[in-house]
């Protein structure tokens, strides 16, 4: 028999972490529901063809194909050249191309602007490594069919709450826009065919910094012009300053002139945000921040870009933005979509291991000889009250047992003998 | 492009369908974890070998394998005769196996007792039909480590209350035990031999009658002696009575000499039980009853075996047992097991569809030129106040757009103008 482990790079989640997970879900899931998104569910697998049309990007890739049944020695041989014939389904990498699939299937069942939650996992055959899974939770909320701000304001609205609710203090989103990169490096002299590699290399900012990205731009042999003009624009002093998110702030973080419309959506966008929290214009206490050298990596978006950030980790806890392409590709017709994906997996990790919040849970300690009628009687009569419990046969070592029953979160404990009724019962602290 | 349906056999959950199925599962989440079972969770997949291991039965040939990744030309070629060669991974077809291989791979981190809830989604490529689908949900509960009848009665109490909570009156659970229907065909006179074959047969009861069970057995070819005297026995007045859990029904519904352990134990199961729910022997208002001729189609079973029925339907709405030797193949020594699957699929196909129990929910119907900061910051107020809040943009059907609301579990609308505060709204009711 193979090894009792869970395959290579997937986990087995014990009672403890279920419990912890399961909460976490459950905030993120009550906030999002009260935002008005609607929860929704589709299989965990995809036509393989669907899954392979070039939207998923280095993802399709990784992803996990289904073996065609009743495949016969003919059809085996015949696919030697091609393995994408030996599989007709495959598991879903991300919960995006699912959704439009859905969308495109059910959009007449629909609300005119719907907006979904999606909470499930998707699988990818990543190089396993610390803190990276091969089956992990995806947290998606999507609003299709607004073009207008308004479903942005909504969705970080939504966001920040949950983000709250979960007691992530310091958290920030940076927001940026597609259309604003583009233009700015057309400011700067890049030609179209440069910018989406200029654009791989600008994401890496974070990571190499201003001199490892002017570098990297020489590297590739872009217009030479065009990275100088970069170049001096990043050395300003106030390129890099952290960017409050009013008119002032956005227009002075770019080169002059910046297009209008999109400054003005941004604009709209931060105080929508701010006035849905509370805080006064101008802003700088808002968790929401400018950054013009955001990138994000799918190639699906069209306009702003999100990435939710944390002073205590230099990875980011979740991100979107708006794809208004996408969904018109499997509907033939332009719907648009904004949307965006909490880090769950990262999440969960950085908040603190909080006890279960459940009321009472007592441990009912008995003898072996004791009659299963009486046990699970007192057990039934104290579910009833409310309380949860767990039955534990008497061991030698009485300490480690009640022990480990704390440390699963009960709170109490009695020893039950011969007879005894709920009201009997010797009930003490557990810890 | 495939087409935008889910694969073949799949479904794709609308919100209604999805908020009602997640109400459900929390429902008998909830009551499960009160009788002190702790829920756990395994990848979807595991390794194709151990899935083809002869546990699950027939639902072995209808697992969907994992293409190995990888593969070149030679080894397809190589797999030619061999599909198995070309999986690595499967996705589990129930539950049962991935537990076994859990506890074999965690036992030191779990209580000695240990008492899982499993409530997962497994995969079999059956063919599809009305109310089957390749993709559903088992809601399973085991207690792995007891071997007394204390564990039979705190999984039947857990069952019991759960099914309660849920509003299935009238559901009942039959009992019987795989040892009496073993020492039961010997006292007909069937050989070792034949007993598998005729349990086949006796497990059709419900459908083909005593009648057609008999005329059956003839056909087998079985031991005609053992034959007649079953035959005899079924058509004594009192075998298909309904039977009560007391030791008097019990006995009378078997031949002479059933043997004592076993009886003592199903007497005391029905005094756990009955105690349990607080009803006086001789129970005959317990939702528990003896079944002699219940079979349960899994051949791991080894002592008591369950199964839940309720009067509208003719089908089971799950079941369970004793199965005492499985988990040791994985482990290598014997270990207790006995478990319960509540067939979730079925059982809220039968659930009234009630309204979301939420809170307040409200409908904001505003003009297509309103501020975006004006929507959101109000609708921040409503849902910082608790209310579940949904924005629309009017359209010329404004009565379509509110009937769909209120299908979706919405209780009330106003009209949004510019500058309104949430105290200004004029809220009607929805319907």
């Amino acid at each position: 028999m193979p090894s009792v482990n869970p395959p290579r790079g997937m986990r087995d989640l014990l009672p403890a972490d279920k419990a912890r997970r399961e909460r976490v879900l459950a905030t993120i899931r009550e906030r999002y529901r009260a935002h008005g998104f609607d929860e929704i569910e589709t299989p965990v697998m995809e036509d393989y063809v669907r899954l392979h049309a070039g939207i998923g990007g280095d993802n399709e890739k990784l992803s996990f194909s289904v073996l065609k049944r009743g495949l016969d020695a003919e059809a085996i041989a015949a696919a030697a050249d091609d393995p994408a014939r030996l599989a007709d389904l495959g598991l879903r990498y991300d919960l995006t191309v699912p959704l439009a699939r859905f969308y495109a299937s059910h959009r007449a069942e629909l609300p005119t602007v719907f907006r979904s939650i999606q909470i499930a996992p998707v699988w990818r055959a990543e190089r396993p490594q610390k803190g990276r899974y091969r089956q992990f939770v995806q947290c998606d909320i999507d609003i299709i069919g607004d073009p207008s701000a308004r479903a942005e304001a909504e969705l970080l609205a939504a966001t920040l709450d949950a983000v709250d609710a979960l007691g992530l203090e310091g958290a920030v989103v940076r927001i940026n826009d597609r259309r604003l990169l583009d233009w700015m490096l057309g400011h700067f002299g890049f030609s179209a065919d440069e910018r989406p590699g200029v654009l791989i290399t600008i994401d890496k900012l974070d990571k190499i910094g201003v001199d490892g990205v002017v570098a990297e731009l020489r590297e590739r042999g872009v217009t030479p012009t065009a990275v100088d003009a970069f170049d001096a624009f990043l050395h300003r002093p106030q390129t890099l300053e952290l960017r409050a998110f009013g008119e002032g702030s956005i227009r002075k973080a770019l080169p002059e002139d910046a297009p209008d419309d999109v400054v003005a959506d941004l604009v709209a966008l931060g105080d929508a945000v701010g006035r849905a929290r509370g805080i006064p214009a101008p802003y700088f206490t808002l968790p929401v921040q400018f950054d013009p050298f955001l990138v994000r990596g799918m190639g699906y978006y069209t306009g702003t870009i999100f990435e939710l950030a944390h002073p205590s980790v230099d990875y980011s806890l979740g991100g979107g933005g708006r794809y208004d392409g996408m969904i018109g590709r499997f509907l033939g017709q332009d719907v648009p979509a904004v949307g965006f994906s909490i880090g769950f997996e990262r999440i969960v990790d950085l908040l603190d291991a909080e006890a279960d919040a459940a009321a009472e849970a007592i441990v009912l300690v008995h003898d072996r000889d004791l009659p299963p009628a009486d046990l699970v009687s007192l057990k039934a009569a104290l579910v009833a009250q409310g309380t949860r419990v767990r039955l534990e046969q008497r061991t030698k070592n009485l300490k480690a047992l009640l022990e480990r029953a704390a440390a699963d979160g009960y709170t109490s404990f009695a020893t039950v003998t011969a007879g005894q009724t709920a009201a009997d019962l010797e009930v003490k602290p557990l810890s």
